[in-house]
């Protein structure tokens, strides 16, 4: 996308803009996952990033898939909101000197993360199916599902355990 | 906090650092929302940003509240989440050339900031109760209501009207 022109001037050129903007975002994701996977004590929650991690690789292939089925260029753009989400992340991290605090800090940074998505996710799926893309929005529903499933074992885990080591 | 030091050691410490983002997050978006209302054309979504700047004026008050209930310095720290979310906001709002097609994108970029704010706004609210701070809790309660509201009135809007629109 040009710095100085108005490039999207249909619904489908910002259903292509939002594709790249969520295909650099999976991308970025599957580079901090690992970290995080790293920096965490609590084994389910360690394990739990390593899961996602996995499930991340799945989204950027289906990222791939959709931009193939839609006839458009694979192809990633700047995203400064997941940019923001991780350096954040990383900021907070570094000034935890606890591990079990540090478990709580890195569930909030996930999931702050997991919301970015299913916002995007969420339009993405609106715009195919309003653009008459039922087939795309069926693809990025598998990974919309996803991300939910993954928010709610993450307050699960910090509403059941984590939260509760950090206070004591 | 310091750049070089671990100044988080306690899961309070998580908690006041974390009303600290957050405060700033409500301040930028108390910037953020009237240029949004000023980019909108449909005068349902015009209206409801100035309708959430008005409420966002009472979440930083009542952050300012929760801040003095905890015995904590009223202060903000920069939160790169928000500041990449309005980035990523004015960056896609200003290379959108259609004004349908653009109410689309800014019900989408409002909706990335709801999100930032659910997520912060839920784990705030875990800690204080862990941290036996049902007051502090309850205070917080309200804005994260009221959050999930706005969330739901954008979906509605932009799934009844906006994105059908913004195809055609």
């Amino acid at each position: 996308m040009g710095l100085f022109t108005k490039d999207i001037k249909t619904m489908d050129d910002l259903f292509v803009h939002q594709l790249q903007d969520i295909y650099y975002a999976e991308k970025q994701l599957v580079k901090a996952l690992p970290k995080m996977a790293d920096k965490a004590t609590d084994p389910q929650l360690k394990q739990g990033f390593l899961t996602h991690l996995e499930e991340t690789h799945v989204h950027v292939q289906r990222l791939e898939q959709v931009f193939k089925m839609h006839g458009a260029e694979v192809k990633a753009v700047n995203c400064p909101a997941i940019d923001g989400i991780i350096k954040e992340a990383d900021e907070t991290a570094g000034e935890v000197d606890d591990k079990a605090v540090l478990d709580a800090a890195l569930i909030n940074a996930a999931q702050a993360a997991e919301h970015y998505e299913i916002v995007r996710y969420g339009s993405l799926i609106a715009w195919a199916r309003q653009l008459g893309r039922n087939d795309c929005a069926a693809v990025l529903q598998k990974t919309l599902d996803e991300e939910k499933v993954t928010d709610k074992k993450l307050t699960s885990l910090a509403e059941g355990k984590i939260n509760m080591r950090a206070a004591s």
